[in-house]
């Protein structure tokens, strides 16, 4: 037999598997599973019909470039688009400067190419999104955490942390922040923190990687769009690279993303591209135009934003009834997830366990962590499952805490007997 | 202003732009230019009708999961079907050892990141196709050519070429290869050279990269199916990892291709894709399946057959009428190349500048070759122009063939009169 492991690279040989997408392979196995794992958006909420629609008339076969190879750095027409898209978001973009993906994650992978060696440090916070994770540590870099206050990143620690380690003469090329209802902790970055920032980017020479799907899914009832204002819209030194998304407000099968960069690091992101899959799919960068183009986005955003809302309140009202006391969570002002935390000493993995038995699955929080902490939260996702498998699996849920803490008194109680 | 060097990744600072995709560029931007230099499939035999009503019933909304996120290995029906697929090509495949990936340049490039450390050697055809060779050196990679027969690699110098590296100290871990119809030079691996290229990867400890894309457009008049049999398919030992893709057969705008290698080569590719874009496009893997689940690929295999045969006839006959005597070339037996070479002294990069001119553009030789060499050949395509735009191309290349030569002429004549 073939022995392949002498084959791996080192980066192959230390892959590991995501947490996330994990949880997804349990759920495509299972019968009558509840998720709150995945970030899924929900499908019924996807302009299907606007879709078909679209869909017709570019495959009519007029334009035989629909289904062609495309420019690497993307569909001129939605680069122009999106150019436009971020000056609503009042940052200065040049469509030259876009770079359609293949998701965003293509983006953080590109960039983890292009920008990071292995050793060289990323700040990122803590908790951080996963797949942001994965992509800077397949290349080798450092992930060094800093910690979250209420209103997001805490600067005065961020700025200790960078002068600590370039003391330590490690080098920090760059930190890594969702501003907007973040993943997973579905916090808003404050307002007065986010030109601040862009300022320390330029005071400290770093880049800052802004990465923004969520924002425009606010909840009406506690935030607005001035609560979004990206840190890019403030960045006057060309510091910031950011990244947003068509996953969440119009379908993520698709598989249209973009991110903007200075137009030297936009560049270097295009050959890599062109290295990774040439170009992203044609039909799907037209869907999207067009239904950018026709209004369908900027129609679908109120309603998205009820939608998410009201899946927010039956989620939180559901934990209350089921589970108050035993988990406490800062309450979601936008996005798709709420980001609990156990009460005593139970921990979540081994909840997880539990809950898989009564039907329910849920991301266990240290896979967030960069620093091996966060055994004790639980990543929430309200976005896809209908209001009444949201009440249903909150139930579960408190089933399992009490399967959990039952089995954890028990354990307490032999250990005492011995 | 910010100074972005210091910022990129050792990789990030070596990149360089493909030939071929700066073609690409140039034919974006200019009027009435005729392209023989992307391999384009031709967009008029695309079944436009067939994919427009696949996509209508798709997104009637009534499966949800078309624009959700889907599996990181693919659509599980289709890797169903494209397990079938193999083994209708004399290949003992399993479904769960198939990664759809984003187009076969995400295959070669996932290969690289899993597979290749710097410095690592891969052994590659003289000349061979620019994605992989761009693909591999981006992890770091050492390329090592080997030459090419007219019936394809050529196995003494391919065994005595590892034998001297390994004795050099040199690791070599795979040799990648394109036997149907090879992107340049559309040569077809000889039959009996194919299990012996597997029985050597046993021999020589070494993974054999088979990248087939053009195997179902072989030319009825002079070739036929079991020219095509796979070095997979005669792989006893778990050597070779296959790629093939939808894109020359349905259509690239998809971006929808696989590979298929050794379950732990498989698992770690899954968790590089992870990384890399977390799954390819849910519609585009719907619509493809489909394609392949109504029969519409098989059907229009014969007709995509004619249909580039008599383009390279049309391609054939005009370089006999306007370059007999300044170019040379094997002829085509399927695929989209035709690979040709300048009689005397002239040079492509100085016949490209002319071509351009004119009107014509192709992609120079050098571009394939590993080694530097390749100054004297040209790679062109004749799948994409339609066949007076053939015609008309190959006269302008006639044209600036004369312009070089003259050029070139007046060079020599004033170095002479100095």
């Amino acid at each position: 037999m073939t022995q392949y492991e002498p084959f791996f690279s080192r980066a192959g040989q230390t892959m590991r598997e995501s947490a996330i997408r994990k949880m997804g392979a349990v759920l495509a196995q299972a019968r009558d599973m509840i998720s709150f794992a995945p970030g899924y958006p929900a499908e019924d909420a996807f302009a299907w019909e606007a879709f078909a629609e679209i869909a017709r008339e570019l495959l009519s076969g007029e334009d035989g470039s629909v289904l062609q190879y495309g420019p690497t750095r993307g569909y001129k027409p939605l680069r122009d688009f999106i150019a436009g898209l971020m000056q609503e978001r009042h940052i200065t973009a040049a469509a030259s400067s876009v770079v359609v993906t293949t998701g965003s994650q293509q983006g953080l992978d590109l960039l983890a190419r292009v920008l990071f060696d292995p050793e060289d440090v990323v700040l990122v916070e803590l908790p951080s999104y996963t797949g942001a994770i994965t992509a800077f540590r397949s290349v080798g870099a450092s992930l060094v955490g800093v910690r979250q206050n209420p209103d997001g990143i805490d600067l005065d620690e961020l700025d200790e942390t960078i002068v600590r380690l370039r003391g330590e003469g490690r080098r920090v090329k760059a930190l890594y922040v969702v501003p907007n209802f973040q993943n997973p902790t579905g916090l808003l970055l404050g307002a007065a923190k986010r030109p601040r920032l862009a300022e320390w980017a330029e005071t400290r020479n770093v880049l800052v990687i802004e990465d923004d799907p969520y924002r425009d899914l606010y909840f009406p009832d506690v935030a607005s769009e001035r609560d979004t204002r990206p840190i890019a819209a403030d960045d006057s030194h060309g510091r910031v690279i950011y990244l947003s998304s068509f996953s969440k407000t119009l379908a993520p099968g698709f598989r249209v993303a973009w991110l903007h960069a200075p137009e030297p690091i936009a560049a270097k992101l295009e050959i890599a591209k062109q290295a990774e899959d040439l170009c992203s799919g044609g039909l799907d960068q037209r869907v999207v135009y067009e239904a950018c183009r026709r209004g369908i986005l900027a129609k679908n955003l109120p309603r998205l934003r009820e939608h998410y809302q009201h899946k927010r309140d039956v989620m939180v009202k559901a934990l209350h009834q089921h589970l108050a006391g035993k988990l406490t969570w800062p309450e979601p002002r936008g996005g798709f997830f709420l980001w609990a935390k156990l009460s005593g000493s139970l921990q979540t993995d081994a909840l997880l366990a539990r809950a898989r038995e009564r039907g329910v699955i849920f991301v266990a929080g240290s896979a967030f962590f960069v620093d091996g902490s966060g055994a004790q939260h639980l990543r929430l996702s309200f976005s896809a499952p209908p209001p009444d498998r949201i009440e249903e699996g909150v139930a579960r849920l408190a089933a399992a805490v009490s399967d959990a803490s039952a089995q954890a008194g028990e354990a307490a109680t032999h250990a005492g007997s011995r």
